[in-house]
């Protein structure tokens, strides 16, 4: 087996700045993703807070960074990691696929996942009705009627962005207000199809095949009321993906791996962790980028130091 | 007096980031600085490692960043900070050409100023042969003999740079080894015409009108030499640009402004620090951005919160 001088878990911002830094200073490393680009491939409007790109879409932003990333000689691997264990002065990293990777370094880059409702029929409907990508899906629902479960940013952009597609939008927020900035609250209020309504938690989606109402409850009255939708897109946040990985880093309150913030160190000397999946105060693509760099770093002084990198 | 919601100090990746920032959190902010760039603006090799570019010179980066910032409406005003007061529930930024501007919080994002060697004749021959800026100043040298002080990469990277325009190159570096990385050293060695002297303390810069040669010690066997040059380029180490600040910030042992990695918080609520005015490992343009963003959104929560911005 090969022996990784840094094994690189996931190939959002983080994980790719990792590699281009690990690349530069000429270590030997893979990177282990399902797709590249992260949450990037989800963003439904422009991105024109990654300094030096004005005004960019989130898929171009993934070919500029992957074309920077593919520039080196790391390899990237296609799949899902479900383990890593500790071996005699290496870590192994185990995907689904049952493939074992072996390496002195890890940074862990694995971003988050969106966060589902939990109610009845939702895992049910995948695919038929709910989403989680309004990019990927939006179009698929152009004159019909459509539900964003979520009154966030996310939420608020994502019917903006269905509202090129769909005919009429609810937002359902389960909070008494609109966390949305306001920014977002006056585009959405001039598209003139969308309604909000708050304090409405969905309680159950149902529909034959595909979905056809969700059941929502007024969290104040406690009044229980249907809405017929062709469609849900849940847009009530983002959970750590850290399923491979519970016995070598520590978990603050909110599933996030906590970190020395100068290093991007986990409490397992080796490992580090960057991007969305550490604890951190605000999810970026910059601070993300900014933390790949950091643990890529870090891996590099710890090989160096600690192992005798030559 | 205008009241700015937020005073950005300093025009590098990280007091840019923070205006895109804060623009778009509809924050009227201010952004002072002599010059928009950092030291981006002395980069005498491409940029490799800013994700999304994969090869961009310097200027050509400050360029899109500056182009990023002027997108947004935030004001830009060309000076240098002379001090910061702490006022009524505000704070008051004096400049060296003594206008007083008002704000409800800071970002410092001052960066750092080239080390100098501190040795009889530097400060006289400044702009006379000794020079911070091989960008700025390399093709003045062309067919003439240079010294670079500093065997690091920034050192390397000057003398890779400077082969273009000089015909003898010597890189003094006062360590008993060379630091800079191994693809620098590599590049350097091929070029030919650089020399490199180490345990090489430089003591004397000296000449007429210009500098004419520079006096340096073996430090292992004391010897003193003199080595003929028409130019001499120093490249030891930057120092965070602090003098404006002395009081209402903590520093840590390298004069870094501490900050709470988390908010890029300072010790007086309301200022934050980013870039490489801060503690922070690795100094880096993508690190420095991350902590603009940081640091932009802690001042928009520090006023939302604090303050009951609207």
């Amino acid at each position: 087996m090969s022996n990784y001088d840094l094994i690189i878990i996931g190939g959002g911002p983080a994980g790719i700045t990792a590699g281009i830094y690990a690349a530069r200073q000429e270590m030997n490393f893979l990177l282990i993703s399902k797709t590249l680009g992260g949450q990037m491939a989800k963003k439904a409007v422009d991105i024109e807070n990654y300094p030096g790109f004005k005004k960019i879409s989130g898929m171009d932003l993934i070919q500029k960074f992957e074309d920077h990333l593919r520039n080196f000689k790391g390899r990237v691997e296609n799949g899902n990691v479900a383990k890593i264990n500790k071996g005699t002065n290496c870590f192994l990293v185990e995907t689904t696929n049952n493939k074992v990777f072996k390496a002195e370094t890890i940074v862990i880059a694995s971003g988050a996942d969106p966060r589902p409702l939990e109610v009845s029929g939702e895992k049910e409907f995948i695919g038929r009705g709910v989403s989680y990508c309004s990019l990927c899906d939006g179009p698929l629902y152009k004159g019909k009627t459509v539900i964003v479960a979520g009154g966030g940013n996310a939420g608020f952009e994502t019917a903006i962005f269905l509202s090129k597609f769909a005919q009429k939008i609810y937002i359902l927020e389960s909070g008494s207000a609109i966390k949305a900035d306001k920014v977002n609250q006056e585009i959405v209020s001039g598209i003139g199809k969308v309604e909000i309504i708050t304090s409405a938690s969905i309680e159950k989606i149902q529909g034959n095949k595909f979905v056809e109402s969700v059941l929502w409850k007024n969290v104040k009255t406690k009044e229980i009321s249907s809405l017929e939708t062709e469609g849900i897109f849940i847009e009530i946040g983002y959970e750590p993906a850290t399923s491979f990985v519970k016995d070598l880093v520590s978990f603050n309150k909110k599933d996030e791996i906590k970190i020395d913030s100068q290093t991007c160190q986990t409490i397992t000397p080796g490992i580090f962790a960057a991007g969305d999946v550490v604890e951190s105060r605000y999810k970026q693509i910059i601070i993300a980028c900014g933390q790949g760099a950091t643990a890529a770093f870090s891996a590099w002084h710890y090989l160096k130091n600690e192992k005798k990198l030559n």
